[in-house]
């Protein structure tokens, strides 16, 4: 699987007094786009125990260029494509549209990584290989589209 | 202790289409107001250890009343006041005013509870007593000013 | 037209570090709610413009009971009420379930105003009557089910 | 004036689950940072009236890349600088630290536009030249530091 697409309708709290959507929001977005993608390859969740660990997927880069608004009401369409699968790093490209028309496009970066146990701990963050189970069903998307 | 003052300037995030600070954020204005009062009151945390166990505030209940509006740039007077100290409860009242104009009134109740440790586990929220050191130097707020 | 239900499912962004969803978020999933059923009822849009002014909904007051803890993942079933409906002013009452626990139970008044031209323009909330072609459609739920 | 400088408390609500700042929030931090710094250049306010028109400062892209994690409690010292000065654009180079420790670094790219004049117009963003009172204060920050 090297995609995923799905819709995301603006709400009134993802705007601000511009009148569009917050620049901010897209990241979420993003976010969430790229968890309903491992959902849909395997995963048991967002973070899940995997051999005895916990493991979940802290964010090394992210980055968006904004095209034209969104506004409330408004239907995105979203469409995430794996750009660069590695051993422990995953790297997603997100556009979004409305219509034809380019919203923003992003890319996110994310990292395997074993997570401490608790809120209290001092949260290490020990980047480990993708899980096999993951790793066999994630391929890289063909160069663009 | 029965008080505690700060402020706080509206950021551009903090408003919605509408021009004005989103109803939603004076809940997060009173949270880090009451988790500055009980820093005040010598909590090591919002989250902290104690007797080996770890301690939160989770929330029970909270409401706000909104009387004008807020915009970016305008910078909150933030008064709460300890309304209700119970063995294991807390009720706060939080006002938010510009100058002589009342913006927000809201009370936000939470509870002293160990919790689970870790997001992997279902987190467990048992209330327990306010940890006496916390207790000893908060108490009620005079019948209102 | 009395109720309105949805589901919502829990983002990562919507967790704090109690590994459970944060509590002013179930403002905003109300918020979304309410939008929804205005939408259902013949709403054109959150804002819209009716006999040449710009109408809103802002909130007067908000509250929530929190009962037990939602998690990243989880499908919230959403039921929104409407429990009072007055000439110019509307409270609704939400629950939050999952499957069979209740999870939250929230209240929020707004009230139909005539707002200023512009982000740059002191806001102006005027209240107003409900539009009729949304009053008609609009009725109070019976008493509580 | 070529870079400004200032703090920021990590509050709870900006945590997620993973028990740290929510890599979303650094664009919100970045944001408010460079709100600061145009309110330093004399900039009246974040959006404000020019020449009859009313001016903002829509992003055109961002982009942060995360090198250790935040926490709740946390006093972030933040360091924006003005990586470059277009007649319409600016570009901003922001590194958040704790101590001698990055936590992140990223960088936004915003652009003078005159905006329509609400929230129900479908709003216009067209670029224009960054007023010369505030051009005038702003310089290109030295080659890295």
């Amino acid at each position: 699987m090297h995609e995923y697409r799905t819709q995301r309708r603006i709400e009134f709290a993802d705007t601000d007094m511009a009148g569009i959507v917050h620049f901010a929001r897209f990241f979420v977005f993003m976010e969430t786009a790229e968890h309903e993608f491992l959902r849909a390859v395997g995963a048991p969740g967002v973070h899940f125990e995997h051999e005895g660990r916990h493991l979940g997927w802290p964010r090394v880069a992210a980055s968006c260029q904004y095209k034209s608004p969104a506004r409330v009401g408004d239907v995105l369409d979203v469409h995430l494509r794996v750009q660069r699968k590695g051993n422990r790093a995953m790297t997603y490209a997100v556009t979004f549209t409305i219509g034809e028309r380019l919203v923003a496009r992003g890319e996110v970066s994310s990292i395997c990584c074993a997570m401490g146990s608790g809120p209290l701990e001092p949260t290490q963050l020990e980047p480990v290989a993708i899980p096999d189970f993951l790793a066999a069903r994630i391929e890289e998307a063909p160069a663009n589209p």
